[in-house]
């Protein structure tokens, strides 16, 4: 069970409904947001669900209560049944447009960066990726530029005039990385890291979080849970496949059916990244359509002004070329799946 | 390495060849099909390999040499470049059509089958799908009605004027399903049902072959590779969802990347079936719109008069108004993605 | 429910219990077996359950009413609360005994088996494996020396005097093969091939059936289920290993907890097929110590004259000399599990 | 290639090794430890090695140039052949001993803790576990009583004289929990959490690493790599479950045949964890006898001195009496094992 107060509830109000329900013996659970929420973790007895609800609907600073079934809450529809809107200035993911995230895999250098963000911006994509801190199998693997990354991302973002989104691993750098790009990513293998989830949950700053690749939609919920339940509305759900049969021609297996199951258990955006969920380039743009075929609020893609010399994931990366040619197809397959995409604004 | 022959290549020429090859220690592996082709299954020597195709390129009878690298060579785009169209009268498997396969899981009367054949027409399916023999997981579950459903179906088919698949399960009856429908269907846990595999190559009838839940995509190839190896060409390929990472929201994880992988490694046509790859009604319209955008050649959809009746796999069968809504959708799908679909031509 | 009737029960009380079920609404099912059993596979609405097992108890002839709360009912403990033996001449599956199972994977000549059969019977085994039809993944794979394979394989085991289990990959070939060995076979792949299960079950000669490689516990019972609903009351359970990670390491993931989970779930004897399992014959000792320490009540194990010669799975066949050994561990590891293994008869 | 330098090989000979690797345009990554050691990371022309190898071989402190074929290099029996035995004052890992490591999922009081540990080393257990930071799926579960838990196992551990583990899951934690426990635990949910294994790897404190659910063996053995290349040798390597393919019977499928595999391609202890593993109480003891049968080096378990009322993980717990049970079947296998068990040594 939720509990919704309404907007300004005074302290008083928020207590006044502990008290009840401490009252039956339960636990109480203040979920800080827009608003504030109470939720009751534990089960509640059948027989004391619908009198509970009546006696906690008539206190003072209640606007609403709601029986959620399941074990995530403030991220399941029974508890939001409108999308979530996250909006980074003029970008809006859950809404009609299919926001396209693209970049390299590695920020390399100021001015790989900024060729990309020049590359990915004119072929209409509105936020730019790329890592500063990479999270790589083998400790020999390039590891990033750190901080150095980090502030060419900030001084391209602002030169081109397009927003940010780069991956945070642990949980003292969540506020370092907040003041430097305008989305966190928490990537897959940190969708159980709960310290991070907290910080990054905490900092109010929007986050895409990335599904592991064997956790199922519950965990994958219950992560997203951890964010809002920490404070943060802002955010964006990202299915990148999940491990697979084996590796003989795709690194994982992207599970697009993910996208209406989210759509339709939450109210957040969903995003599919094509370029992890097959690891292989030459079939990214067929999956990107059929990602937004199968409802997706966006796309993270990754482009490389030149793939060949990428320091990571060289395989995936997509060249300007293709990248300008998946756009084209990809605002027509928005355009008939009922969405707007960017290039169709920035064309000629 | 494979020998193609030209067509009406002699036995002596033929013999010509694997005399050659046996010359060198190795084994010759005849291939019939619309011409004779010769395998050499076992790995050739590398500094054998050139030397040896110059020798046989010259034998007279010859067409080509090609080396193939690949287990499995039939199926493979190395050994056909060109994709193979599989005509059934006039459904075209593998051309620019996207073919809708629909009906019913399993056949429980002439009435629901000839409601369902009208009803999927209707809309602009070509192939009428409906089980006569069931693999059920329980033995206790319906099994289906065996010859009556066999016989209904092909009269069914006759009356409505519509092509038919049935799923055939061993390989004693293959000459009995094959008079019943034109096209046979080996199921996912028939997948590698040798006998089965050897009897539905050496009918030469059309076969759609699904996949095992955990077959790879090299399982999958050298199950076709059965088929060709044994004489028949007219081979569809069909993804129809993996073992899932668990079961609450969907039955199985529909691997929509398999399709472009696919149709990159083989010449065969590719089919999906998005009702048992999520197993839930409502996503599978979205998923088979996402199957068109991943370049699939044709779908397998589950469509029932009256779903809530279905003896069998209730859950996933769309109800007719469900399924003419989603023939629509497809038809734009289809159209951007420089396909034909059906409900283009029965339109007004 | 399921209703055991007593031995020697007239068709007439049959048809009683029958009667009565049908009155309800409900639906009856014949499982014919050692006593006539008659099951009730739909549910029964909760009220109804105890009036029903109390009228259906005092009905002439009837032996005993269960509740069986499974999918799966004659397979399950709740059914059969003592574990059942399978029996073989003077080889008992199920009781304290660890019976080993061995051989090469593919007959290959009749020397080949005869050696094999001494060397196995030599350390202990009881059983001798062949296969005589090999499930090859590939249609250029060695697929094994069919009805001779079989002939050679029951003029050995009569000179040898071992017991003998082969492969029966179709249902008309059942019939073949249980003429020539005293136990069949049906193989992971096979699992659920629902036709062979069916005429498997009608023969009444005891069945090992593997679990298939992405079955869940549930399938594989059920698939157990199937032998036994048509009248097979001797099946040996085979955990075979499932479908890995990867295989850079082993071919498969032995799951060994699926013993004692089949041990208490089912009253049927459980083997464990390490060679399979993890496909590398270097692990199989430690893995078929693994399995007797985990509760399994029997072991196939791969063994061949000379490994490195066999006709396939070289890598996973032991040399006689790493056999002999394992069995000397095996007996060990038996009897600190108090069970008996047969090596500690045949030692000096 | 890994070069070796001798014990007290001076900063000069270090950089001379450096120098004749960069000359020939390849990188050196130096890899302090007991001895500093020099990875070449990247591949080495084929041509090069063996004249590379002997150049360097003779450079002043060189001790051993190897060629390692692995993508993990210091976690590699090819680069260390013999066992790495981590002793912990009188508790030592991968010598014959099996170490048991036990105690409840979580510290919930020091009541709690203290009789968990009189329980567990009253049983032969040598180091007590239990969980001050908890990561727990849902944010509304029990999150541990966190540095509050991590004094209570200090004063624990000493007064009650055992040694003990715990998890940390932020890098800037480890500090803080090496300063309370013997042994840093890394979750399989932090496997790849690579700012952690850097400052776990930095600390040089003890560390057990768990597998990752979906982590192949490369994974795992890279994620180690990372420890060793910071410069920590002190590394246990523990498997704990894999994805399951359904959660039906057991939490997890507990991979058993890592275990040879492990102790073949790595000089690391392996522990086993049939607690999580299987995630029912049950089958632990089961698992457990069958992990040490595998050739595990230790084991880890959950026991609560009353598993009804554990705030976590209550299914999986065992009981005082259920554990004193397993540890005498335990000293047996491992005895036929031919290692040792602490019960035999506290035995009357």
């Amino acid at each position: 069970m939720v509990v919704v107060m309404r907007p300004g509830a005074s302290l008083e109000e928020i207590e006044g409904v502990c008290e009840v329900i401490h009252r039956h013996e339960l636990e109480s659970l203040l979920m800080p947001g827009s608003v504030m929420a109470i939720g009751i973790p534990s089960a509640i007895p059948t027989d004391l669900r619908d009198p509970l609800e009546q006696r906690i609907q008539i206190l003072p600073g209640v606007s609403k209560v709601t029986q959620v079934s399941r074990s995530y809450k403030l991220a399941s529809r029974e508890f939001r049944p409108d999308s979530t809107i996250v909006e980074i200035g003029d970008v809006r993911f859950g809404g009609p447009e299919v926001v396209v995230m693209a970049g390299p895999c590695s920020i390399e250098s100021y001015d790989q960066l900024k060729r990309s963000a020049q590359i990915v911006k004119a072929s209409g994509a509105t936020v730019l990726r790329g890592g500063a801190f990479k999270p790589r199998t083998s400790p020999y693997a390039f590891q990033g530029l750190a901080d150095e990354g980090l502030r060419i991302m900030k001084r391209v973002g602002h030169e081109v005039g397009i927003k940010t989104i780069s991956e945070v691993m642990s949980p003292d750098m969540v506020g370092l990385v907040a003041d430097h790009v305008d989305i966190l990513q928490i990537g897959a293998r940190s969708m159980q890291n709960f310290p991070l989830l907290i910080e990054a949950g905490k900092s109010r700053h929007p986050v895409m979080l990335k599904r592991g690749p064997s956790a199922t939609i519950d965990e994958f919920m219950l992560a997203a849970e951890y964010l809002l339940a920490h404070g943060n509305s802002k955010v964006l759900l990202c299915e990148r496949g999940v491990h697979p049969l084996d590796r003989t021609y795709t690194r994982n297996t992207l599970d697009l059916s993910a996208v209406p199951v989210l759509k339709e258990i939450s109210h957040l955006p969903v995003i599919v990244d094509p370029s992890h969920g097959v690891g292989v380039a030459k079939y990214v743009p067929t999956m990107a359509c059929a990602a937004i075929a199968s409802g997706a609020d966006g796309l993270m893609v990754e482009v490389h002004p030149n793939p060949r010399e990428a320091l990571s994931d060289a395989a995936q990366a997509l060249s300007p070329e293709a990248f300008e040619s998946m756009m084209q197809k990809l605002a027509v397959f928005a355009e008939v799946s009922g969405r707007l995409c960017t290039p169709k604004r920035v064309g000629p």
